[in-house]
């Protein structure tokens, strides 16, 4: 008998996929490891292969797929290579529901692969649904799929929206710690360097993610996301910074209550919500205690200093390809900071620019998606190279 | 046709029955009072009659019967006078729902009726279930009757476990203000006269629950109705004082994920949510919003200086005829607290007695916490005539 959930890790070497790994080890019963991929990891991809003996793993890079072939040699492990092949796994019938925890723009194709093969959705992947939330949400719809969010804000409004689903949101709360220059000035922020950057005071996560919380961007992909997992529009969406991250995010209902939902900042517990649901699983994850929170403090983020918020509600407004462009921008802009070709202030003055620059589509097609993100990356790298 | 829910308030004249008709009157399109009661305030439940047209009104002290029944001769009101009509009306066909919003032991007969006529129950009488909450809890299981909170931390409780009812509780914690007198010392609390314990920072109430809230009771019969609506035991129950009153009382489950429900304090939000559940209804109640609550905070009770909160979890573990022992003596003792007779401490100090002096009954029956009800109060009594 196997009523084990069967589980596609797509980003298994990740942050969220490592840790995804360990909330399924936690349950063995209740999940089974069916497919594992990583894009470039290959030492990490075996040793979780030989650990969770997955049905197929996938290594993105071809070129360290004959390392992973030999390694699992003994292993009854089928392994492929390439990206088409990310995308093929999803549709396996074996796979019950799949993880997208790629990074970035990366994790577009796979998860609509996925919808279109009817696979529920646990999306750690925020940028799918900035670049495509139109596109995504509307196949998710027609093919009967859900989308269970995983970042742990929109787990949050998830979790208070549970059992309420026919409840009108009047509007939700984003939290936001404010990353490590909460209450900067510009003066300071222009001079940092990428290793301040990196230190997020509550959260341990990917480096992509990290300066994104850094520049608040994360909080505007966020505010994108909550639309088009929500059906909110933006004025329905406030952020209020956090510092203790302990509130991840909060809904009020139409009579005026609010839910919230808490904890640690602890990235397992929204991954096993979005793969138990309905159900929650009993769990050792260390538990939240008052007595060391005294005090939770809120303070309305600073968006003249932080000015992707504003650039991300800007975009949202616009709507068609706008968030698009954004994302391209914003994940060019941070390679570029991530390799001192740019200061940490000019990245919200490229994706600006970027955002100016790239012509307008109301209604894109997939096609018209997939052609902006590559203008977009290849015009910011331009005005990148020509500061 | 007539969708609107029928609803028999009793203690229509009362903070919380006052606020319920607030509520009614906003939403005349989804509900219809059916039923009023009062126990002495003929004037107000006149005017509320007149205002409502309720089918029934029903006047508790008799002596009040001529006066009512003359001023609404002329409405198509019927008009009863006594206990036992009180107890009564709530088996009406024509009641959908009955809100119970007396004050202390009072409510415990009318409640039970309700139950066994079938009728869901708004419980806004906690002394219900702290004097009789297993026969009444397992009573409603029998009749397959819900019991709605109305208290905001039960309530709060209570949103917080709608679509997760299959997903077992950790624990759950309740908020308190800490009240007037919160971080005195018996110094200071050796003197304090009504008046000062009447004036809560937070929630306008009734007297009764004033003091209680001043002397922690009121949180220590909340824990003791927790136990009973959420089927918890005591060291599932944890109190926390939170001087704002904003979040109102938080649910942790077993992943170790915690949801709260917050807003600002006005209890038409819970009143209104037992009435319309499982739909929320649009509201213009006054919003929260964290520009006005920069910081909220978190403190231990201080349950040496405030012994009742103590003195409840201990009416909790031993069970049987303890906790209607430790409602009737506090009723007794704040009624003699509110006439000077006693000081804000003795209160402590005579129900405590008065829990060592009663004969501990097991499993009481009704007859026997009637009757427990009736030597405490006696005894309570003398206890205050002797000091």
């Amino acid at each position: 008998m196997s009523t084990r959930k069967r589980v596609a890790i797509l980003g298994s070497t990740g942050s969220i996929g490592t840790q995804a790994l360990d909330v399924m080890q936690q349950h063995q019963d209740r999940f089974q490891v069916e497919v594992l991929t990583a894009q470039n990891n290959a030492d990490l991809l075996i040793r979780q292969a030989m650990a969770f003996e997955p049905n197929v793993v996938v290594i993105g890079n071809e070129g360290n797929y004959e390392k992973v072939k030999q390694a699992l040699s003994s292993y009854p492990i089928k392994v492929y290579a390439g990206e088409e092949a990310i995308a093929q796994v999803v549709e396996m019938e074996t796979v019950d529901i799949v993880l997208t925890a790629l990074v970035g723009y990366a994790g577009l194709m796979p998860t609509i692969k996925a919808i279109e093969a009817g696979k529920p959705i646990a999306l750690a992947n925020k940028e799918t649904l900035v670049v495509a939330g139109e596109l995504v949400t509307s196949l998710a719809k027609k093919k009967g799929v859900n989308i269970f969010p995983v970042d742990s804000e929109h787990s949050a409004i998830f979790q208070c929206l549970v059992g309420e689903f026919h409840n009108p949101i009047e509007k939700i709360i984003l939290t936001a710690s404010g990353g490590p220059f909460r209450g900067k000035d510009t003066g300071f922020l222009r001079k940092v360097k990428k290793e301040q950057a990196l230190k997020h005071p509550n959260w341990d996560m990917g480096d992509k993610i990290t300066i994104d919380s850094a520049s608040l961007m994360n909080k505007g992909l966020e505010v994108i996301e909550a639309k088009w997992l929500f059906g909110l529009n933006a004025s329905q969406i406030e952020v209020v910074v956090h510092p203790q991250s302990i509130i991840h995010s909060l809904v009020q209902f139409e009579d005026g209550s609010i839910k919230a939902q808490l904890g640690l900042p602890d990235m397992r517990i929204p991954i096993q919500f979005a793969l138990s649901y309905p159900e929650r699983l009993a769990s050792q994850f260390p538990r939240f205690d008052f007595r060391q929170y005294p005090s939770l403090e809120f303070e309305q983020p600073d968006t003249e200093t932080f000015r992707n918020l504003g650039l991300a509600y800007e975009a949202l407004e616009r709507g068609g390809n706008s968030a698009c462009v954004l994302n391209a921008a914003n994940e060019i802009a941070v390679a570029a900071f991530l390799k001192d070709e740019i200061g940490f202030l000019q990245m919200s003055d490229v994706i600006e620019l970027s955002m100016q620059k790239i012509s307008f589509i109301g209604s894109p097609t997939l096609e018209d998606l997939v052609q902006t993100d590559r203008t977009t990356r290849k015009l910011t790298k331009e005005i990148i190279n020509s500061l």
